[in-house]
């Protein structure tokens, strides 16, 4: 029998991610808030709650058009508590070194990180750092966890999903996936994309503030990209989801890329986007809203809910239709 | 002009770590609840307060004579809570992974995260798992952060620390750092050492009902050993501590690794330990309290708060005298 390892799949946030995580997390951990494989939990706490989240960046160069490792790690764990309907307050910050790292590369990482907690408005609250030897990670890795307070009104659940109900997205997607795997390659090309990384929580108070009870779910397209969300939101479920293909924003040098690197951008992820089903009659409205907002200058609706139970189906332009699986995984690692 | 780089010593918890922290954290994050240097921050949450921290594992190996990484993960974070003066409830797990890390290595690790929390009573709330590519990590690394609810009646700082307060440990120092090495360089012996790695909540629970009041500080003697925790404590302070050589609780088989293996054992981390300074009359009652749990059996007193500012001086058993520097940190890469 061939012994079972690890593979570079299982951490791309599609089929394998999710069967590894169910095998060997969920089934230890899977009682409590961990149960609806959440990026953030709501916890019992006090009066009102509180929203505690983490995540590991691994991505590979630390530096990228657009950003840094610093500036993912303050952005992924605010965008997590964000999208659960959360005002991000606190950051932990735990750094995992490699010896012979040049000062100067940490210190402009650590930059990044303060520049990106500020704009955040969050805190770094409490670090920790490790060193270990040379070849024994590749230059540095970042942990942040964070927690945020619940914001009134919403009630995010995939429950709430009803037919009829509109999808939005707040602006180009992949634009990270396709930048890091540039730059990784060392692909030029006349438009290069840049890292979309960004904080969606803007986005989020935005939306708060008088739609907070028309929001169904909410999420950071990330790793697997809008294809990972959309087919986590309808599995198993009554609904399914459908995507009119031509409403789909993408910058003109991430689509270039793609075409390119053989890449589907709806699977490739954004580290400053957001996703978010609401019911019909407030899409115009949160659409308006985030089109007056830098962040969401783009934005736009996607798609709908449809009653083609556990299906997300793009609608293309010319009437045709397709199935938008969840991604398997392998393509793109050490993305974030 | 040399570049500067990282060394493993910068993550030994001693004099490098310490410059590091400041010179590249603190200068940055220093303005909030991490000014303090703390292993966990108290925050402002609703009545009560939060407390927050994080911890990275990064030992070497993943599995040695008492416990895992697995282990680690549960007891590091819950230790710093709890000596925070907080009840851990709940913590976060990030997961780096490297391909071909067996799934049998994988499932045995968060058996032990999974048993560990339990006898904690934490929940794991959420989790975030990252593969990266052979050689790029060794194994696996965990983050865990957690929350905990602030104790009633506990009021912890330095500058509560009065000439004759008295110190005490909870148990043997250094079988943690001792058994890691002793399992790294393949030494046997008679009775090997094995790590400590537990919890000591349970231990400031039963400080807590009656006691709080009367104890100054409380640290786990992790990397630096008690050397470090006793040094940051008087560091730049009116105090100084003097400790009682023949007091100090030691293992045997530590004690004769440590021999073996030139380490100083006041340097050596444990895992399972925890040190507290508190009021004069309040020393003997908290011992015998420890040493009825199973995990304070060898409690005791070990010293007392000095007028020798900022200096923590060994008395040794004939009348002489030593002092306890901090480390530099160099000896003891991925102990935790």
């Amino acid at each position: 029998m061939t012994e079972r390892t690890i593979q570079l799949g299982h951490g791309g946030g599609g089929r394998l991610s999710r069967d590894l995580i169910r095998e060997q997390v969920l089934s230890r951990f899977g009682e409590g808030p961990l149960r609806s494989l959440p990026d953030a939990a709501l916890l019992p706490w006090k009066a009102k709650g509180l929203v505690f989240s983490t995540d590991s960046f691994v991505v590979n160069p630390l530096r990228f058009p657009g950003g840094s490792i610093g500036h993912l790690a303050v952005h992924g764990t605010v965008n997590d508590l964000a999208v659960s309907g959360a005002r991000p307050l606190w950051l932990s910050l735990a750094l995992i070194l490699e010896e012979g790292l040049p000062f100067a590369v940490l210190a402009a990482v650590l930059d990044d990180v303060q520049a990106a907690a500020r704009d955040c408005q969050v805190g770094i609250a409490t670090g920790d750092t490790k060193v270990v030897g040379r070849g024994q990670c590749d230059g540095m890795y970042i942990c942040t966890s964070g927690v945020g307070e619940p914001l009134s009104g919403f009630a995010l659940s995939p429950r709430r999903i009803q037919v009829g109900d509109r999808l939005l997205v707040s602006g180009p997607l992949g634009d990270h996936g396709v930048a890091i795997m540039a730059a990784r390659e060392g692909i030029r090309i006349g438009h290069p994309p840049r890292s979309d990384t960004a904080s969606v929580h803007r986005l989020v108070l935005a939306v708060a503030q008088g739609h907070a009870e028309q929001v169904r779910l909410m999420r950071d397209p990330t790793r697997g990209g809008l294809a990972a969300v959309l087919n986590e939101w309808v599995e198993d479920r009554e609904i399914g989801i459908r995507v009119q293909e031509q409403a789909l924003p993408f910058s003109p040098g991430a689509r270039a890329l793609a075409e390119t690197l053989g890449l589907d951008l709806l699977q490739v992820p954004s580290e400053g986007r957001m996703v978010l089903m609401c019911a019909p009659e407030a899409a115009e409205a949160i659409c308006k809203l985030w089109r007056e907002m830098p962040e969401g200058r783009d934005a736009a609706v996607i798609g709908e809910a449809t009653a083609e139970a556990g299906r997300v189906v793009i609608q293309t332009a010319v009437g045709g239709r397709r199935l938008l699986d969840i991604p398997q995984g392998e393509l793109l690692p050490r993305i974030c």
